[in-house]
């Protein structure tokens, strides 16, 4: 598969805390995409493909659901005019039904299926490339209830990238995979905020979903000179 | 080539600011790594290998020279007994001659010659496994004065490296490759201490000379589920 | 029954984090118990018994260990002469086997108990009344990995309590009596620390174990005046 | 007396400095409700109610008077539409009389038993609960002036409270029952800002004046298991 | 009556918090008096009496008891050799009683006239002039616990007054005498630590008793020029 | 002469640094008044007087220039209606002329005068008393070039006092008399801000000229009880 | 060459964060003139010739670009009114074409020759005399990629020093100069931002432009007395 | 005359606030040389001279006097073994005279001039070169006190200048050379910390009164390239 990011595109990464990790402000770019997967994606890129020029943005807001992009959608998506979109929302849409179970303004599953596809439609369009992460819980009990809450929002984003013609990125697989070698609290303590490890499992899970080609020029660095 | 660091070992890193980068004290570890390539090797790591588990140590101190580590040798190395050492030591024995030329106390290269040998031949017997990284001075212009006297400093450690069965990573080679596409601007300011980006060159020049697979599992992770 | 806790009475609480939740040092004493369990039954107490004058002290260490109270149990136990001692340890020591296996030096649960009973065994005779709290994990799923190793521990505490005419507070099963009502995320993040409600369920354990009366005088303040 | 606090009930708590202690705005919630009675409360209700699921707000805002309050009654008691609204109010309207003699804005009785009825008039047919906590001084000298003119705005308290259909605490009289057996420098130095066991003081007078169990339950927490 | 205090005299203020009030350290001395009565004396001193060069200094440490003046006695008085002494001490021997009732280590009256007897017959014979202030609690009710304890101590000092040849200066009746007038209220919150105010009404008292003459020479610098 | 200020009025400061001197915004009242003479006239005011309750307000602004009272005039002095008001401007206007020649708009004393003047027959129809106090250069040497520029808007201060019937206050005055028996640099090091001692020096003259009887009362202090 | 400076004249400073340097904001003036060159000029100005008033203002702004000084070139020049413009522009100009390449918004060589034109044939009218220095690179090796891009904007800025009458700072050259001595590493790390020497190494460009008599009255100082 | 300090060579500067400026600690050097006109002669002479590499070294300490230099002489001067010495103290000598002359600790100008031959008599034969340099008050009258008394310590310094053979800076004089031109308040407020300006006239006294030729080379770098 040859790697999907072409030179002199921009990728333009949105969604919540996950995505945020301290961003600059109104848009991070360089040194201010935040400590998290995207600044790692956008490390790996410019290390493996120093030859193609990537722009990377981040618009990811902490806290944030799918009720959140809605209102901001127009400014920090379709306004930067990216080639690339790429959307990991849904975490907090099922955790403040657990943490907040009080608060009355919660997005159930329909909602979210429903806003979800709306924003999608208004901006396929106007990109050439769309890439949906599902949101996850690193906990392997898939009968833990958040869990199992989570896997019906992960369910809606798989739907959605098929109908979307969009490259899915299954976090939630990538971490079940590492959750079979080592516990949950190796990678964090809330299930949900990774470490530095965390995050380079999503950028991983991200690059090879768009054929980044894990073993180009290796060799020649090490022999070279 | 089979990945050298085993399950269950333990691989120091020291020397200056671009191993230290902030990592705790006594000795960096776990979340203490700093934010440098010692912190994405660990989590390239784990991310890659979840099966192995690699403990990962970090005792660089800012702005040191061969004659600090000499000071710190039993306490901050062979006390702590790693499986493998790795160091990378240099860029200030050379930088000081040029920002502070009016220092009296200078390393010429037979002196940094002289220490480095008397440190590996004292550690070596200890360890299983040693890795010796270069310095290096992000410009391209081999004539540059600084980059000229930091590639005989380099020369040092490719002897040293052959003399004590080392792997040698010649994070130079990385960053020359790297600059072919892309001006030095792009990695940092000083020539010396690069961004996220120029982490990941030494850290993927460190992994892929101890054998790193990077194409393993990668596929998996998209198909499964 | 009778509330134990006799007026001008000494009880001492030592323990980790959950104990320590900021008090004051050396020793946490009116103002400086922290914002925990501690300082909540020190409230309580005041309020329902206003007639009782009894002193609490807390010297909780955040992320102690039974190893680390071992080495402190002179000057922070013996020494203080209370006439209660309640002990509340064993959550770091599960802990670290999760969020470090790779850290050489974890406590077994033969090692905690063994340890645990040196330091009762020299207690005892010193003071008039024991407590020993449970070590807990906010998880309902007993399969979980980490909630089977608690339970582990907190059966040596139990049996302990019983060795040593203990009054044995069970709070592993207080939070699993609110977990049938409301989720673990409703009560912390990490399953461990939990929020001001995670520790008035703590305190309401401790003071029922006592034979505290809840309803004592709580009337008169009604209709007085 | 059933509890009179129903399953998905919202209690809204204003007042001055005693309910807001550091809240979160706008509206003090969950995490936000401050450091003071209103939290104790909460923490109360979850513990001994886990069952029930009912939602604090808090509004309290330091230093205010009846005059603060009326100006933001709109937004920050009816537009939250609650179930119940808890009001304490009257102990700056008696202080400024004492420290601030010389300004000449003072908040008489007649002035404060007015306006405070207009309020609750306002507010009594939109909520299906109204509790009226009593200004208080911690003192327990009736001759002392502050403490004789606190008395008086208790009386109007008392007066509103049949007149409005309300729960009726007397925080003094608890506050008194206290007294009779610990000097008030235990509880505060300025005698009005308590301390911790200041504030369950004031939250158990007010649990147990809206019927609060405190026996229930608190048995099987030992026996279980 | 003369001004007792004499050109080029030194005058150490010793005692508790009301004599700290933020003084320097080791030795309070011209910028670094605090900002309580002793930098209020300076002052005055210094602008009714210019031609006097008066040197002032303090040693106040908040909080202390006399039981902590002993341990000092040393250091912070005799090594200093002033000319003058004045001492205010006993607030936090009485105060302790109250808010710490708990404590087990206190000063009773007996004990607290045996210490500070054995404290001025040890400084009597190596001082010029000596002033002993009274303690204070800021309340007009004599029957006040804490007030009827503290005129206990009062008497104390009244009666080593004589017995050591000393200015007397009865700060206890200064307040009573403002209080006739204002509440407590307009001074302080705890009626302990009072305001700027407060600290003029002891300053005024402590200058009034060494014969302060505040009509000197204040015509003349309205008529002059 | 009977005390000018009388009970229940209310006296206005304003001027620049010396007057502001840290006070609360946007009017300066009680712990408000900052920490210059404004406050020292407060608190021996209530210490001397306490039966009569004088309210003191503080509006004046370091840096500021005649100019600038004239631009907040209407504001900070007018609107707030007292029944006396003390101005001392002046200081600026000259050192602006030293400290930042080069800077165009500067104040000479003719439109000093022409301006002070229209403010003041703004002001004094509205107000019962009038305070004026000289501005003053806290030097000897009348011949200093910035002492003897000081003196000309002082000179105009004089004749603005007769002009307006005010109480006259000879700050500069007061200033002399000091420092024929102590060196400026006692008081302060730029001429200008002095220590405590140099407020209370302006204090003491400012109550001296309104009459204050610095003996009232001074005697009972000493001989009650 | 007489010193074109004249008494009583004001000179203004623009440009970049050579020029800003921490200046005070919105006009840098005295001591607000920031740490760089401009502060230095000012310093000397006075030191050597102290009977000439001349005033220095500074509008630099860091990070700016040529289109930057656009947007504020009314407000920051036009509006101040100088005798004297000195302009520095064209760093940044050059730098984000190598440290953010991906940038889509760069200024080219052709573009900031236009509009640096522009604003000068603004400005040159209103003013008595204008000085353009140029921007720089601190590297000797004229074939480094950004230096060699530098000497084309430093050559545009000689044809406008012609073209406008303007006197013509080389600073290039000046740093050359330094670098036949001592590397640059001696100066700064980013071959941008210079320490003091750097800042001195332009001050004395300007200067001897100018027409600045370093020789003038040094003899006299020695001697005099 | 020659410039006398030669390549190579090391001039250590030692003194009080003066010379101190915020220099780092053990010993200023390069970037931690102070805000002074220490870092002003180092900047100077790298700009004017970057052929000769001139090594400098800062030990001043603030408030600083003669009686402080001699504790700290071993440490603080002769271990360095500089090869130029230059002194600047005796400020702090005077100035306490008068800032605090109730100290008894004063030293009077025999105790200076006594100290002062002795630390030179003991550092003399250790070094090549010494500078003296006159203390100062920034004050044109003669006759102020402080000045009077400053310049019997400056005269002390010209006598000891000739009995060492040291080359004399007149700082004193270099102020009263400005002085003639511009008030004390375009310098500074306390007539003795000056800002930039007053530093640079420093700087430049020492540099004319040790030979530097301030006119060389300035015209190269104005028709270079």
């Amino acid at each position: 598969m040859n790697m999907k990011l072409k030179n002199r595109q921009t990728v333009l990464f949105t969604g919540d805390s996950i995505t945020d990790c301290g961003r600059a402000h109104p848009v991070g770019i360089r040194a201010g995409l935040g400590e998290g997967y995207v600044a790692l994606v956008d490390s790996l890129l410019a290390t493996f493909y120093p030859e193609r020029l990537i722009r990377i943005l981040n618009t990811g807001i902490s806290g944030n659901r799918v009720v959140d992009l809605e209102s901001r959608w127009r400014k920090d998506v379709l306004d930067l005019k990216p080639d690339w979109l790429s959307v990991m929302i849904g975490i907090n849409d099922v955790w403040r039904q657990f943490d907040s179970a009080l608060d009355p303004n919660q997005v159930t599953v329909e909602r979210y299926e429903e806003m979800y596809r709306k924003l999608l439609a208004q901006a396929r369009p106007e990109i050439k490339g769309l890439v949906l992460m599902t949101p996850y819980f690193i906990e392997i009990n898939r009968d833990d209830p958040m869990r199992a809450k989570m896997d019906e929002y992960s369910d809606v984003v798989r739907r959605l990238s098929t109908e979307f013609d969009a490259v899915f990125v299954d976090t939630q697989c990538a971490f079940d995979e590492f959750l079979r070698h080592r516990p949950t609290q190796s990678l964090c303590g809330d299930r949900v905020h990774p470490n530095r490890t965390g995050h380079m499992i999503i950028a991983r899970a991200f690059l090879s979903a768009v054929g980044f080609n894990w073993n180009r020029a290796s060799k020649k660095t090490e022999v070279t000179r």
